[in-house]
């Protein structure tokens, strides 16, 4: 049984790999994940069935779990976020703790290079 | 005119993407760029033509461009090595100019988790 559930993930997947789909899974997902259209509205808009449209998302998830599973950039890059918010942590808790105007400009240094990092 | 340049671009791109390749483009551009095999050597190994070994590598080198173009990963993670080097120069210059220890310890932790993003 098939199910489509909207998910972050399918969303985070397709941020990294979506210009590895063909134009068409491309515009099916955009529609049914980033433009929340139903699957009757994505038809009518791409003027296919509705199935049509179920096969060419179920295909498109396939490809993009699949692309995740062979390159991981996506889990690379959440440890790139994640260590990133560790980071800010410390460069707060300097900033807290120093009482060395120097130091404290230094730590808010890191967060600024975290801060761009993260946009 | 066809030129083959062993460069570390592809290299890193091939770090990358190469998860992509076919089974034979993956083999092709790893004995010539990784185990630095002539063609000769590789059209032997796999039992294919130099010519044939030549196009595999040739449309290797066209896909993982391809695949940049795409997606932008790679230059997206040099951006955080870039990042992560001046954010341990950031803790480093801390570290040196405090002297409160709690400060330097937390100094440390940021160099240590920048170490083991650039794992």
């Amino acid at each position: 049984m098939f199910s489509l559930e909207k998910n972050m993930e399918i969303s985070l997947l397709f941020d990294f790999y979506g210009q590895l789909l063909t134009a068409n899974q491309h515009t099916a997902v955009e529609l049914y994940y980033n433009d929340d259209l139903s699957l009757s509205e994505i038809a009518q808009d791409m003027q296919i069935t509705r199935q049509g449209v179920r096969d060419l998302i179920k295909r498109s998830e396939q490809l993009l779990y699949g692309f995740e599973e062979k390159l991981g950039l996506c889990k690379r890059f959440n440890q790139v976020e994640l260590i990133m918010r560790q980071i800010k942590d410390d460069a707060n808790k300097i900033e807290q703790i120093c009482n060395n105007p120097e130091i404290a400009s230094v730590a808010k240094h890191i967060t600024t290079l975290a801060d761009n990092l993260q946009d």
